[in-house]
């Protein structure tokens, strides 16, 4: 199966496309799509809206995962986080796709087999994962895209939506991954 | 100018529709758009998006004015409000309608000359702001919708978007508003 994680963010959200089962994984592709900055908040999600419906077209995804957060800064921070997370859910439900949520420490928990993995460690263990080259240069909301794509798929059993988010993930050990796309 | 009201909400979405200058205001259209108890997020703000998208495309209307809340219950909550607030701007950035935004204080001062009108207050004023006749049903969420586009039409100089929300709106004294569509 074929799975879009989304990361997003009103001035960058991050995209990857992950496909296989637990174990095997097949890097697609992973990316960015970033907004002006000063930009109004309704032509940003315009542009992350037109971008994730354009990259479902292209790679034909069967499922998206998508970063659940359950803090924020404060309240106007989590109005945003919303605003961005709406048109990534707006987009799967157009195209018809199943939307699939987990919280940051599930994610880093199936990648880095650790909750609380920083950055870095997720990123490293991504590389690993997909086999990505020294040089392949992968941004950090790419690469947490990819870990959400990872997430889902290691998965035996995802629950879907508001489910996914209260079961721990478990740790992947994935092998013989290849490059299709760079 | 014709303008479109929008008042989010995941389960009520309110919209009203109001041509005018300030001082004479004509009712277009209100209603609401539902959604299902227990329908996922996604499948809800499809609902919303692709009503906001007929709402306009029937009625064009020039602009968009939206409710701009600062506060809250708690950090969940703002996620589900930012989410239905979003589909509201990517459908007004989508048929390249200005949005403005204004928070619930201005929206009574304009309507109801008070800024800490009560919904059966803000009602009463948008009934009467429109002259809509008494057996005219009208859902708390669509007359909070006309407000919002009584108090978009109501400024003088309308500021955009973030602007917007840092003047108090002036209040409106309407006179010889005529219904045209029930």
């Amino acid at each position: 199966m074929r799975v879009l994680g989304v990361d997003p963010g009103s001035a960058v959200t991050g995209f990857g496309i992950v496909e296989g089962a637990p174990g095997h994984f097949q890097f697609i592709t992973a990316g960015t799509i970033r907004t002006r900055p000063g930009e109004p908040m309704p032509e940003r999600l315009r542009t992350i809206h037109h971008g994730l419906l354009d990259v479902i077209g292209e790679f034909a995804p069967a499922a998206v995962s998508l970063e659940r957060s359950f803090v924020a800064r404060n309240i106007q921070s989590a109005f945003r986080i919303g605003e961005v997370r709406a048109v990534a859910m707006l987009a799967a439900a157009q195209r018809g796709l199943p939307l699939y949520e987990y919280p940051p420490n599930a994610v880093k928990l199936a990648v880095a087999a650790f909750g609380h993995a920083d950055k870095a460690q997720v990123k490293f263990m991504v590389r690993r994962t997909l086999a990505l080259p020294p040089d392949f240069e992968l941004a950090d909301d790419a690469s947490d895209a990819l870990a959400l794509a990872v997430c889902h798929l290691g998965r035996a059993r995802a629950p879907r939506i508001s489910a996914a988010v209260e079961r721990p993930a478990r740790a992947v050990a994935a092998r013989g991954a290849r490059i299709r796309k760079p």
